[in-house]
């Protein structure tokens, strides 16, 4: 089993990725988001690009059973009914209901890897099942960091190299590419205290000064679900 | 001042370029035997995209003034005076001449950031002359990673931590990047050994198998020549 990890947002080849499982990571908070949000117990999430299309999207459905959620520019989109803290979506707000979600980072990045094998969301929040899966799965793996309008983000590495090192300790063999081995180095140097990693990254201090500095301290839990969302003819549900 | 990284190699945006010093790093090999061969006497360095590009431009020169280098596959390329081993590029080879080379990775990536307001060459045997000129020069800087065909290179990106390194320990208050900032931690991760970077690496491997370990174990040497490789109007020459 190979394990890369693409560590810049632009699409990949799809000849590369119709046999590998795919794993989108946007930890700060795309896929914390959604991770929560299924575990609370909503239906399912669609990922959209734009609000134009959020808003179109929800027209489709019958009132009452569909939420918008997102942001734009860390902050949540007028006339949503949700932003993009995890924290937001409650059990009693979105038990049952579908999501139609669009982020600056993480909603696109699902459309650039749709060609994966199976493609899923990991986030600190869901690591270990992930972990599991992929190996259930025995495809070679592609971690796709989504990152920061378009540039590397170190939390979302730190969580690749996470799941990595999960994969790894679980005792078969791997080859890891040179992006492999880095992400690893840099999950090691944040696995005593991962919220470091998001208080220094770029994109956690943008939030810190949007005065989002809980939702850096709850994305940087792990493991507080065993769920593993998967997306599927543009749909996200828990698997 | 701001230092960012680009950790794979694909053109930047022109725009981005025109008022940032460039830094082109390729420790396997190319920056590698520029920044040798420029130390060893020769005049210049002309950096081409392909072979038949190479023996078209020696032909511009008069014979005995010029010598073709580089590889294909890591090897000499037929009919040329030189492969892409440092240790080829003698003194009493090289003195005086102006050599024409093209590596798979290297020489691409001068091309692409050509538009850089200084574009300068570093491997690990000239890493405190590059941070030194790039304290001097005062622009916001991007370091450019030839990568390995195309995919993210370790221990080119170790390099460029090592000298992201050099110059925040000169005393100023720089703006690191995510990607900076990563690639700091992986060159503290293999400070005490860089030849373990050298070694762990894909492109490491691959020159390994092909029975050339003594060119990482030259490549992984730090601070050999004080001198800066300059790329402008096409030429590579010493600072």
């Amino acid at each position: 089993m190979r394990i890369d990890i693409q560590l810049l947002p632009y699409p990949p080849d799809p000849g590369l990725l119709s046999n590998r499982s795919v794993v989108v990571i946007d930890v700060l908070r795309a896929t914390s988001v959604v991770v929560h949000a299924l575990s609370r117990g909503a239906l399912e999430i669609i990922p959209v690009e734009t609000v134009e299309e959020a808003f179109r999207k929800t027209k489709a459905f019958s009132p009452g059973t569909v939420l918008t959620g997102g942001e734009r520019h860390s902050r949540k989109i007028e006339g949503f009914d949700l932003g993009n803290s995890p924290r937001e979506y409650l059990p009693e707000v979105v038990r049952g209901k579908r999501i139609i979600l669009t982020t600056t980072n993480g909603t696109r990045a699902f459309h650039f890897v749709s060609g994966g094998k199976e493609v899923m969301a990991a986030s600190f929040l869901n690591i270990d099942s992930t972990a599991n899966r992929c190996m259930e799965l025995r495809n070679d793996l592609l971690i796709f960091l989504s990152g920061d309008e378009g540039c590397f983000s170190l939390e979302d590495a730190v969580c690749g190299g996470m799941l990595i090192d999960r994969i790894c300790r679980k005792g078969k063999v791997f080859t890891l590419t040179d992006a492999s081995l880095a992400a690893h180095v840099l999950f090691q140097r944040f696995e005593s205290n991962l919220l470091e990693a998001l208080q220094s990254s770029s994109h956690g201090k943008d939030l810190m000064q949007l005065g989002l500095e809980d939702d850096l301290a709850y994305c940087a839990q792990t493991d507080l679900f065993p769920l593993v969302p998967v997306f599927r003819n543009g749909v996200i549900k828990a698997q």
